[in-house]
């Protein structure tokens, strides 16, 4: 059933009620901007439409719409609607209608976008799934555009977590794009919302998706960047976020990675590091967002860099019983100074230690630095 | 010949200025804070050590430590030289002699540090010689630590280029660690210098490096840090660094490799983001620092998606000429349907464009774009 404040395209007096916001969706989708000022300038879509001089659709496509609607059980959120996202009404380029299928209620909870490239490298992938896991465990919505990529992982992610996530389509909702993402589409569906502002079957074109990112921003209360390229949509995204006030997050890749340049980059020119989903987590609660500490979260410790034969034989003598370095010789019959530059080397690595009492012990690995 | 500024253990008059220096060195060398304090209220290295209450160590040690000095060709640079370099004479901990071997020019001239892991990556070494290159061209001096991995490709960088580099060494100046830098070692004498506050015979020491740590920042204008590890001396050094007010910059690595957890963690916790040589020299340049612009540094272009195979054919008759969808189609004798999806991708991936007029035309490989 659909919930009172959506307009369900299968209700007779709901069907009414969204036929002129799919006049207006149809006429004026990109062109949200005029859509919205004239909405606020005359109330409803029927004089908004009227004002902007587009010529209406002919009552068999509209027609045509609800039926599409109906059939692949997507509802009209208009603007004016109590359940339409707070945060999005405020820009000036809001959708005047999103068409949404899955829970309307995913779009009041906070969220954090997750965007970045479509060829993305394996590394990329899973840290676009850890973050989007950690962030949904935290009650926090994953936003994404199920785009092939990174896309994709966080919506991954934040099903797999048990969480919550939206996607943004640049098409009509009764398509999906990639095909290849059908079923991710529909999990997406039942575990959150897919939303779009394109009226039913719209393909999906490439001016689409600069429209598409500004919503994924504009739904968020942070933005994360996992491996954007050099001018690519994913940098249209940030520079949305950034416009609309949001705090923009990236991930570091390394330096002269054609997958990293742009995140890289948007680094370099001074938004939010992000190493781990807590870096985004603490950001948001001095923002005052109340979101819970992600369970289980812990730092890892460094790994041990491996020794030499010679090293190795030092710490497994070391490990039996600290000893004076001539004992240790002894033990390992060798000359002391044949041992010199290996316990050298050990006790830069922070293997081994000299106590007090002039014994070499072992360090814990917990404990492995450089000097 | 030595300078006049300098302390020539060769030379008679020279050696007696030096003697009581080396013996303040002998005494203090690991309490340089108070060997500064006690010159600056004493004047001289004589009251100074007398003030200590250190023991004096014997006549017969100090005349070794010349003889060493001679045969290595390492003269004496006392904190009262003219030549001792003015950056550092600033810092309350500077040394009160530093041994030099090479060209006490290189120290007066403006330096950059660069610093990182001892078990680098090879794309981090790569990273060292480029920058530390770049920085040579625009007439930096390259200082560093001569130890293993980051350190001695930025070495290697600077004298590849033909510039300056600036060795300080954590061992006496007769010593080189690691050994089998030792023909790095006088290719830095000879080209630029290798410089320690360290007594003539002292090994290096894992409590040596901390202390020859802060004279690695304390040279240079900025420091740069390459792969650092978490808990290792890099950190300690960009954390001396920080505090001798230089502009600290590191480079970013992907998340999650121990290789760069704590240069990562430098860049979350605020220092700036370096992505080309450029990067720093503009920082330096604002901070009143003259510096060259390199010459034929560009940026390089983005590399192209590969195409599938029907993408590839598409592009193939696209170059030939532009076409419209179906004429497209007709030419490689598939329906236009078939077409669609992959010229979807095409446009996505900013490898096609459709024209006004309908064709479709291939856009060059610097076009190269996500949306």
């Amino acid at each position: 059933m659909t919930p009172p404040c959506l307009l369900d395209p299968a209700d007779p007096a709901d069907a009414l009620a969204l036929r002129p916001w799919l006049a207006l969706q149809s006429a004026l989708c990109f062109r949200p901007d005029l859509a919205v000022a004239l909405l606020r300038e005359h109330g409803d879509p029927e004089p908004a439409l009227r004002a902007s001089g587009a010529p209406c659709a002919p009552a068999c496509e509209i027609e045509a719409s609800l039926a599409t609607l109906r059939r692949v059980g997507a509802a009209g959120l208009p603007i004016s609607s109590s359940a339409y996202p707070h945060r999005l009404a405020r820009y000036a380029d809001a959708a005047p209608l999103l068409l949404v299928q899955g829970d309307p209620a995913a779009l009041a909870a906070p969220g954090i976008a997750i965007v970045g490239s479509r060829a993305a490298t394996q590394h990329g992938l899973a840290l676009a799934r850890d973050f989007a896991a950690a962030f949904a465990r935290a009650g926090l919505v994953v936003i994404s555009g199920l785009a092939r990529g990174i896309d994709a992982a966080a919506h991954t992610g934040a099903l797999e977590a048990g969480g919550r996530t939206i996607a943004v389509q640049a098409c009509g909702p009764d398509l999906v794009y990639p095909a290849a993402h059908r079923r991710l589409a529909s999990r997406i569906s039942s575990q959150g919302a897919r939303i779009t502002e394109f009226p039913p079957g719209t393909p999906p074109r490439p001016q689409h998706f600069p429209l598409r990112n500004r919503l994924i921003s504009g739904l968020a209360e942070a933005l994360l960047v996992i491996e954007a390229r050099e001018r690519s949509g994913t940098l249209v995204t940030a520079g949305h976020a950034a416009a609309q006030g949001l705090d923009v997050f990236a991930l570091p890749g390394p330096v002269g990675a054609q997958a990293c340049a742009g995140s890289n980059r948007l680094l370099r020119d001074g938004v939010h590091v992000a190493l781990e989903p807590e870096d985004v987590l603490g950001v948001l609660r001095l923002g005052g967002l109340r979101v819970e500490p992600i369970p289980g979260a812990t730092a890892r410790a460094p790994a041990a860099v491996p020794a030499s034969p010679l090293g190795a034989a030092i710490l497994a003598a070391l490990e039996r019983a600290p000893a004076h370095r001539d004992e240790l010789a002894r033990r390992l019959a060798r000359a002391p100074q044949e041992l010199a530059l290996e316990l050298l080397e050990l006790e830069l690595a922070g293997r081994i230690r000299e106590e007090r009492d002039g014994r070499l012990r072992v360090v814990s690995p917990r404990g492995t630095r450089e000097l």
